[in-house]
């Protein structure tokens, strides 16, 4: 249970407690609104602001076109337009700020993207609570012998016990030592900035993260992707119904044009149009190396 | 007037329809909403939307820092200390969006500014309105005799009116020749791209600016302070009273410590220990160059 | 001609006056250091610096990779990879530094691409030169009639020659008047920062531009590309040629995944595989709306 | 010994090969040119490519100021005149790549400094080596009992000695564990990117990490500060020895002007000022809270 029961009721409160805005309103989001999505064992994602709606992004896209826009039969058409034609600044206009609790392994993906505002816990001020990821059986992927950053089959029964013993043993341990070294009785106590040292990478920390849509889409992009980390994933995929509530227009255009398309070389096209007239077209032909053929072949089905 | 009635119907319309909402609410921001401010002769800037007030800097601190800062008394004392030991993140929690109309050479400044979010109206899509930036007479100065980058005194009445006339009728000429040369009666009519090259950068534009509180009190410092500009200070100027209006707290703040304070090198701060001990300091035994020693004379008064 | 023999000389000097490193260095670089490439009639690219090679890409990327990246046979095919799979980081390695006189319309377009650093000629500060674009005859383009943001056929002769006419006389006699204005000959001497604001927006500026390679590359899709404004896409086309010389492994992977392929969404991809399959696929039937279809058959041919 | 045998034939060849360029070569930091300055017990930090120096510097401010810039007697005066008036754009064209062995503890506080380029060791794809870091005895430091974010004395000696033996134990026991879980032998073997998970926030990563040289700056002004934690201190500070090789006015002036600088608010300015009037100012009469007071007589002495 990720959230206390004083969490909890500040969720409550802050939900029963409307006011008036004459700000633009996504009544999909305001569902949202506070409410904390478990994700993992400890983990959350909840919205705690957003500006803007599909309304808005349109609305930007006429201040820069003017009038010509106003011929778009309505603001989906305009708003898929703008995706196709990777016209970004329109989806900037939109901004979420989202609290999310989440292990520091995958916080440290997290934050290689740069284009974001970032408040996090400070385990140089404050005391790390004991709270630590460890993996569903399910999810205890052996290494991919295919591919060096990829993850295979789930292990075997006996082995994922070992495992998660491990996982357990040393998180606690570590724990128990990291108090043992602040405490304050009968010793000085170690400073806090030195202590958090001793704590594993699926220990659980926390931040406020703010960003505009379209960087937004793009890390779903990477991060809701099948190639991402699992860990990393499904946070991706609690934002993603998010988006889907906040800016319905724009989210379905994203998944047409983003998440369900693909790039296509200058090569690979070459081979499509000649494969569309009835040629034969082989690795061996095609231009391209095994694994972009391979690659290929995925998309093209 | 910078404002068609249809403009204004439309800014009556949004301000007298509330909607309900679960956000962050700032009442003087709420107050400001949508209204055109008026700056220069045809210029203006308006609030289109806001995400957080003062409770949200101090929320997202109280993040970062845990427990310990409740012992701040206050929000107004915990978002002083922010300010003054430069925790910038905090105030990137806040996030803003202007409509502003402005001539071509100030938005040229402004741009430079690039942590920001724009969508700004095409020439190359849109026909460009007939709006030039003249200025008002005491607004015409002479080029300064002490600084290259600044003005001196206004120009005399006959000067002025030379100037002013020649202002006038160059924007008015090099418009109508904008149109003559877009027009399609009895010719194929230049392309918009390629006919906006002959308008003088005192012609106005607009664009929506969204930007985090942090990134637009920089802005205002720079642009706020009494070298700036004149034509860009009046927009930074119009942007305090609103920004004094959403987050009086943190305004203030940035009053104290930014807009009125001043950094001192190591180098003046040794005069300043020096000249509270009673030694005289002149420049000649200060260690600063005649023009640092004249900065520093201003700053201590 | 765009360089003064000052200029020229100064550049002679730079080139003929090799040092010692222990850096990287791009031979097809050195070819082009300080040396200006005229683009457009007054306006040129030098590059004045530059960090980083093909090998210097590869060796980021390995940092990341470790040991597995070995396994690629050469940094050609890595670089591939890297450019295949939007691995962005290793591309933002490299550095570029160039020298850019431009006219002030373009200048506008190329200043939106806001992850650079950028140092521009201030008329505050200095005197504009009596510079200005003036297109060729056959790049004075009519409005196209199909496309709001576009060029159609050249002008004819007549209404070329018109237009020809307005813009130097109007460029002329701005340029005079902003000289009259500034002068302190019998008169007090309206300030730079005032002045400039009567010169139309195809005078000519400069600046220092400096972004690193995956920035650029970015920069260069979108204005190398058809759609853009002929007068940007001359500009772009200098810079790939130049890049091109710098880091000619990852210019070959850019052209062939980025500036020669297309995206397809989710829609055209289930299009192609139904061709692929025999099936007669029709705008009617396709899924995608007439703009779609129509951008979908110039991807396929 | 952070370095291997392998690794330094490697800097050895490198040092020993120059080639000949034409762009600005900076002595001082040819000097520094892949060697590497050990940091704490196993880490370090090495040049791996620069671009500029001073002269470069000065070459943008004088883009944008023009002739103006000429008067200024000479590039330091130039520069401290920069550095003074907060010009931030000239420091832009400067830029570092330094490669970095950091704990990764130190490496989460150093990469929320966004505007940078980095390229990680990823622990998904390769293995960690079993390096830790474990402090040196007067690096053991008591939590502070007046700053929550800081340290008191060193630990005595039998505390001390009883959290390095817990530091050493957690780490190689955590390391032994991550090896077993990821060992195919005899079992499937824990997919890396799970197994790191075990490891403790001591142990060691690299990343290649690019930055500018007013950004550079600014993080040397936050991390190289009395108030920074010691051991991102220690990396700061191998940095600024390398800055004041590579552009020494550039660095001198950075001295004076930031990090022995001090930012007073206005209302202490005010307090400045009466007191050089002979005024007798307290606590309770300067308007300022008990903690900026404090810090205010920390500043004048």
């Amino acid at each position: 249970m990720p959230l206390t029961p004083d969490q909890q009721a500040d969720i409550d409160t802050l939900r029963s407690t409307p006011a008036q805005t004459l700000r633009a309103v996504s009544p999909g989001m305001e569902a949202h609104l506070y409410t904390a999505h478990p994700v993992l064992d400890h983990g959350f994602v909840r919205v705690i602001d957003y500006m803007g709606d599909d309304a808005a992004i349109c609305q930007a896209a006429r201040v820069s076109y003017g009038k010509g826009t106003k011929s778009v039969s309505n603001d989906e058409g305009l708003i898929r337009y703008l995706m196709r034609h990777w016209h970004s600044t329109p989806f900037e206009m939109c901004e979420i700020k989202l609290h999310v609790k989440l292990p520091v392994f995958v916080a440290r993906q997290w934050i290689r993207h740069r284009t974001a505002n970032v408040n996090e816990y400070s385990a140089r001020y404050s005391i790390l609570d004991r709270e630590f990821y460890i993996p569903a059986p399910d999810a205890l992927a052996a290494q991919s012998t295919t591919n060096n950053q990829g993850r295979g089959e789930a292990l075997s029964g006996d082995e994922a016990e070992r495992v998660l013993r491990i996982l357990r043993d040393d998180a606690m341990r570590c724990y128990d030592h990291y108090e043992a070294m602040i405490s304050d009785e009968g010793q000085q106590g170690l400073a806090r900035e030195l202590a958090r040292m001793n704590l594993p990478a699926n220990i659980y920390t926390q931040w406020y993260w703010k960003v505009d849509l379209h960087n937004l889409l793009h890390f779903l992009r990477l991060r809701a992707d099948a190639h991402a980390q699992y860990e990393i994933r499904v946070y991706a995929e609690a934002i993603c119904a998010i988006v889907a509530d906040w800016v319905p227009a724009a989210y379905s255009a994203f998944e047409d044009y983003r998440m369900g398309g693909a790039t296509l070389s200058s090569t690979a096209l070459e081979c499509v149009r000649r494969m569309l007239k009835g040629e034969e077209v082989t690795q061996e032909n095609s231009g391209m190396s095994k694994g972009e053929w391979r690659e290929f072949q995925g998309v093209i089905g």
